[in-house]
């Protein structure tokens, strides 16, 4: 058996998803930009996708704009919202736990003259509504706060983020990276006060290199790539058609089946959790069995275990795992995330993140289990000889 | 029957880059920034992918960089040696028949205090090496120039090209858009004096979302997008794995096929232009069978006939073609290549571009070369009354 559960890194696609993207490869190959049948089919599809994802998200298609993943969506709004309003003002808020992909992004725009302020968080990992508020200036032109963290999955309070920000300034815009929100939450646009928001293809069973990015109406964005005019001229370059249509795939799924697959998600969690703590002792669960928290993430600090020998004693039972996020898990030093939530040293050195998906069985899960049960009882007896 | 003369515009993938684009959606899908073997195993076929291609073009694999596509890839190159050189000077060249992805780029930075030269060219869409010359200055950070134009298939000298911008000026650096190129004909970057090169995926059986720009090694680029540190920080962003495993299929073919893929596609232009001599007359061939023109590009020129009107004449003939290029097709006035090449109206307004592939067959030229002489006659003779 193996089993995988780092889904929160990325996930395999799903069968409806492969069906799409191999009709875009072989049958509807046309470039949507050509004039005749074999481009205009194509042209159909992508709008007929688009229209699925904002119904799917509570906002007008022409608010959508399909981008390489969730990084250049995150990239486009913050770059794009900074060049575009850097005479309204150059000052900007995010928080400490964001991904890096906006962390790096307000890190360079400091280089040019813009000032970020970084938001704390609590030992769970949530902003204080209170701070934010505070920080809002006159000349504050973005704040960007994530939906659900990738490694603790808090979620952070964005609808009422959203009101308070346009309380304090209406012209302060609200991006929000909803990465690890999109599919695992409830998640309407009409009913939040966010002016930009970031999505992934490849955390829902779509393709890697697909994501997306809603643009309120009238919010101005400074492209980041330029030439031809697709996508209104806001991201040019040939669309991704196999991506989007496996994204387009991903997306129908979820709107025939949110429901259900959220409460697979809670179940599987609830279910791991408990199994979990009959049969290991002294864990710290991170991310609790709570309404403000992911339903597909789970880290726990199994306390006295290095988390990458962890992670590796349980490569070997073939149980694929996380400790960090992926995407910054190759680099030296604490998660970024951890430390932001002053959590002590020997807790993040022994955090695990388990992610799970909608496809994860019981089964997978008591396996899981029964190998997490062997390798922390032999790593932790190896220590403490 | 349906012919599609269109790859120019983009192509159907073969069934190697099929199989590769769903082993990565179904089987190999782990994150490559993850530390498991899920990860670890499609880092190293990342890695393979990335040698291969770096053995087809002649260069070393550190210097190439997986993109979302061409237009990425000539903004990444353009934007970012702009950047990171500013300080060495503001002003750059280019040509006037370049792709949107960079003339709309130069535009762009043109409004950001950089200064441009647009290279002229002659009736049959060539640069002149001496007008070259002249233009570079001290303060000259980069010369882009593409490798085969995409609307009439004129092969730049950017052999020649390069060393003379590097006799002329050291610092100079040299981008070429090889978009068009790569695949259609020889292309051995050891034997070229250039610092930055663009390919695209879906010009050569890949998927569509998939490129990448070769960066001599010590050139510093300004990346355009921040997050994570997946491509040596240069292009951030979980990896685009199916994209990136079927440009490995699309390259695999090319490296072991190519001068055989040639070959074809000479004869298959050598065919088509002599059974459209010898079918439909008044008729001007803007890319003619010669060494300096590419293999796959047909432009011509049908006297007294609208190009956009011969296109849906012949797509109700299940023929696909297309009217200039297909990034600008659906934008209104003349081709700026056309224009630029100072060809009269008449025949700016009746060119067709037919652009093929290795895998067009005889069979498909007959039945195309029926069809256009049956429409062009028919309209013709519509045009008269």
């Amino acid at each position: 058996m193996e089993v995988y559960l780092d889904h929160a890194a990325t996930t395999p696609a799903k069968a409806e998803v492969v069906q799409a993207v191999v009709r875009a490869l072989e049958r509807e190959y046309g470039n949507p930009s050509s004039l005749h049948r074999k481009g205009v089919e194509v042209e159909k599809s992508i709008k007929a996708i688009r229209r699925s994802l904002a119904k799917a998200l509570g906002c007008a298609e022409q608010e959508l704009y399909f981008t390489s993943g969730g990084t250049e969506a995150n990239n486009m709004a913050i770059r794009g919202i900074a060049e575009a309003y850097k005479r309204a003002g150059k000052h900007m808020i995010t928080t400490k736990i964001e991904h890096p992909s906006v962390l790096n992004t307000f890190k360079e725009l400091e280089t040019k003259g813009y000032e970020v302020t970084y938001l704390d968080v609590d030992s769970r990992g949530f902003i204080s509504l209170q701070e934010l508020s505070q920080n809002i200036r006159t000349d504050t032109i973005l704040v960007s706060i994530m939906m659900v963290n990738n490694e603790v999955g808090s979620i952070q309070p964005v609808a009422e983020a959203g009101k308070l920000i346009k309380q304090k300034n209406k012209q302060t815009l609200f991006h929000v990276d909803a990465i690890q929100a999109f599919g695992k939450l409830k998640l309407r646009l009409e009913d939040m006060q966010v002016d930009c928001l970031s999505i992934s293809g490849h955390k829902i069973h779509a393709p890697k290199g697909i994501g997306a990015l809603y643009i309120r109406k009238d919010t101005k964005i400074a492209p980041i790539i330029t030439g031809g005019g697709q996508e209104m001229g806001l991201r040019v370059g040939t669309e991704n058609v196999p991506g989007i249509y496996g994204l387009g795939a991903a997306v129908e799924l979820i709107a025939k089946d949110q429901p259900l697959y959220i409460d697979r998600l809670v179940a599987a969690k609830q279910y791991f959790l408990s199994r979990l703590k009959e049969s290991v002792d002294n864990t710290i669960i991170l991310s609790p069995l709570e309404t403000t928290f992911a339903p597909h993430i789970v880290a726990v600090s199994f306390t006295g275990v290095k988390s990458e020998v962890l992670l590796h004693s349980l490569e070997q039972e073939k149980v694929y795992v996380s400790s960090g996020s992926a995407c910054s898990s190759k680099k030296k030093g604490f998660s970024h995330v951890l430390t932001a939530m002053k959590l002590k040293e020997s807790v993040i050195d022994s955090t695990i993140r388990f992610s799970l998906s909608d496809i994860t069985t019981t089964e997978e899960l008591d396996y899981a289990i029964d190998k997490i049960n062997k390798q922390v009882t032999l790593l932790r007896r190896i220590m403490k000889r």
